[in-house]
């Protein structure tokens, strides 16, 4: 057994893709609770009231929806050299970029379904202004209590053709520990969800059924607690946001998990994990069943179909 | 700046010493809700539902009350190695032990105040008989539901006269990282809370104006919610335990707290930490004055005067 | 319009049948958290920690299961007396009995599909024993934290083949108050709420398609918090108790709701209202159409089918 | 014993006086989460969003702070016509008003502490705007998740000097029952807490020491959770809103409560009484003594100095 990996940090950001710019920015806004740090020409940096960085989420405009790409924050400038080094081997990287607003200089690199990845150090901090300044120090911004006031950015899905694939690039790549999977009676993985610290998982990987590559099923923010997901519900549901699933628990990580999705049609998710993390070195990845999937969620709710199908961009249906 | 250490991965266990053994088992089975393991001569190897070792409290019989060791689980094999060295080379090392029913080998050393610390990484995991399997196999045990219920252990706060000296022996020995730290106004450190992982916190150490060393102030189990910890008050209330201060909620680390004392006086503590991480890698210690200390707890509870006087074993009142 | 009626004060309790009686019993005191006040020869008594009376739940061994008879208790000797005699000019009246270990004379009577009630004023204090008395003087037991540990009993649900009917019965003979309903686009009413205090409802009657009658849908605890209801799932899914459908939010009347099933079949909720209330002295009906209903529950969550079969007793399905 | 009167249906509106009227507003709207119906001259009506009425707090520019007047709402024409007699028997009575833009003739009369009171039947519903609508048609208002979003007024709370002489008078003007009070060693009434429908307690009377009349403590709105006190603090901290005490449990009638100062030096409360009723026709009142009151809360907070002192408006100190 080799010593576990420790070089990447967290996940950093998701840029996420909307053809419904205005709509997509006042729902994260005012309805989910993000807070805006900035813009640039083609972005909104928006950011959970607790994120220390400038933006974990991009919302930028486009032609489609989906995922832009997913940055990951490296634990030091020395981890970043040694992570860019293994992925250069591996093959699949693209460059250095210069970053962005909310960070510098980033590697870039593609994982086998096509998704774009960065690796990055250097950080802006969010620095609250005098009116969002907090009571304690302790915390990044006052608790607005704005719709959702969603407090972090949590973890992110990914739908892939082959998600052995993707468990062998995220192991090697960013050094992530395998968690929890799906392995289905054929023999593939129906789902790996994967993490690089003491979160039970900073991203997951679904199978992708529709022919299509690199598409995006989810993005994930933290609230302190279940009731703050099912007042979440409430503010959606009188909100007019369209809810496809929960509240209701996983039975994989046992997360308290809401689905809607935002204008422009992208899945977004409000969670809460309670007090469960992996702080075990050697935890063995749990596998889930085919027949145990079947079961439903923790409390047996049938997962939902859309569930299955949807993501984005959208796949034209084939006949 | 060097790189942040990983070889430490978690708070393993806290050695618990009790002169009312067999109350005081009494008190954390059936009102705390910890499941008993197993016992020895004289300890009861002790645990919350998902923790995923065969103990993170060890009761033992003793002629006094306090603390026995304190221990923490190494990442790798090889990261206990580096660690030993290093604290050998500090000059404050005991030497090793075989480790007990909860695990193997174990690396002995004192801080600067004389508390016992050990670092092992071979551990036994816990193993749940038929009727505390859990349904879902992604936590150690089913949700008994007994009491408190508590989850897992979460960190400890111990007394110390020096506490710049403890900051400097837990960042050197263990690669500790000082999350957030108390300075007074005569230039001592009133209170320090460090990390190995992303948790925010999983020792304390708080100044101790009695003149006496080695002593104890809490430990701490995590529940899943603030609601989990209001009912745990309510549980404590009809069940006759003494009840210290809270629930409220911590200024410092923004942890929601409820304070009380097992029968043979060592002071126990319920609390969530609702989504709360310390993910950022360069986190800069949040440093406390004297002035803001005094404001008293989050919400402005005023901090109770026993807090600052009561530990394990107690100290005879000079006059 | 007359002045509404106040002769009622509450639902008191309802007779369960059960033809696994020990398992039953023990599904209601170990996992669903209620107490036994005591038993006589083919019944045990249980009530919610926070239950005033000797009873609110009479468990009886049964060659069926279902509901025996449902108890109300009038708001005073006098009120008893008026009610009795508008029942009796219904005609609809059964008689007086002695009561039981539980409550004084009770009149039972039968309502259009064959359900027996009974109405009582003189009834029987729980009083808590030594090892169950609260710390706070204003409840009446203490806090056990036993299993699901529901407060006080909340509503039942019944079937019947003429909601309509029913209506007018309710409304005649107890005085109770319509809150909400359903109205089928075939004119016909699928379900309708009373009151006869400032709950929302104590008492739902929905539409029995199976030709039978006297049927039971499921009596229902209240707890404190909708996080209580989360607990009591994750209780249930650990302890292997069939859970149907829930945690969710009812469009109607708002109850955060948890269906599942005691050993003999018979359904059983636990539910939460927030701090809703009908204080409006002049409430009126809320009626939903069918078309509304389809909608599902209040976040979307599709009604499962079951919950429109199956009843207690059970019916043979007709091919 | 004679039959309880339930000819007040509930407290229906509460007229605070403010010197600081646009403040107060802001604070009310901005922060504590009313809704603004509409404006008079000299007053604001607002209300929480699932108060059925046009208003439950009348917000008045005044010179001064405390109470304006307190009106309660009959259950029918009849019974408002039957307390008017009585209360004019009682020689207390002052006559009747117009009403004002929330509700209709109203007839006033006074405690004996001074205070006014009001009583009316006929009432103005609160209809909702299309962007306040609610997706649910059984609640008055959209769940608009605006600051602490308190969901109806519950009680208040009014300082006199000779709360026996008010426990006569609340019980025979508006038929109300003492659910709760304390009784001093000195056999003075410490305070009462009255209903007149199953709430546990609608206005609560406790003993004012500082030689003034007609004073007043709080108004107290209820949420649906303990969670969203918690959360209320959370929102009142981060908003500078003085908090004077709390979140804790009320040892008396068991509230879970959050004391905070608008900016007027008005006391407001954000409360919780999780599912506790009273529905018991025939209660018998609770009665702490003064050795009872000195633990202090449920869970042993000391109540706090102020607590026994401020009220509005202020009285200047002697010396």
């Amino acid at each position: 057994m080799t010593e576990p990996c420790f070089d990447v940090a967290h996940l950093g950001h998701v840029e996420l893709l909307t053809d419904r710019f205005e709509e997509s920015l006042d729902f994260f806004v005012r309805i989910y609770g993000l807070t805006e740090s900035g813009r640039d020409a083609n972005s909104a940096y928006l950011r959970g009231w607790d994120d220390y960085e400038y933006h974990s989420l991009k919302l930028t405009r486009s032609a489609a929806t989906g995922v832009g790409h997913v940055g990951y924050r490296a634990s030091s400038p020395e981890a970043l050299v040694r992570r860019v080094a293994v992925i250069e081997a591996m093959g699949c990287g693209i460059g250095w970029t210069e970053g962005d607003d909310g960070h510098g200089p980033a590697y870039r690199f593609k994982d086998p379904d096509g998704h774009v990845f960065e690796l990055y150090y250097e950080t802006r901090r969010y620095v609250a202004p005098p009116e969002e300044r907090p009571a304690l120090k302790n915390v990044a911004q006052r608790f607005h209590g704005r719709g959702a006031a969603v407090r972090r950015i949590d973890h992110l899905n990914l739908l892939a053709r082959d998600v052995r694939a993707i468990r062998d690039f995220m192991t090697r790549a960013l050094g992530s520990r395998v968690t929890e999977q799906i392995l289905l009676d054929n023999g593939r993985l129906g789902g790996c969800w994967f993490t690089v610290n003491n979160k039970t998982y900073d991203i997951a990987f679904t199978e992708d059924h529709s022919g299509a590559s690199g598409r995006f099923h989810h993005v994930t923010y933290a609230v302190d607690s279940r009731e703050a997901v099912l007042r979440a519900a409430d503010i959606f549901l009188d909100a007019g946001v369209f809810i496809e699933t929960g509240p209701h628990k996983h039975a994989i990580q046992g997360t308290f998990f809401l689905y809607v999705y935002e204008p422009a049609g992208n899945r977004i998710e409000v969670a809460n994990a309670g007090a469960r993390l992996i702080l075990q070195p050697d935890w063995e990845t749990v596998t889930w069943t085919e027949a145990e999937r079947k079961k439903g969620q923790a409390w047996g709710l049938k997962t939902i179909e859309s569930f299955h199908t949807h993501g984005t961009p959208p796949v034209a249906v084939k006949h």
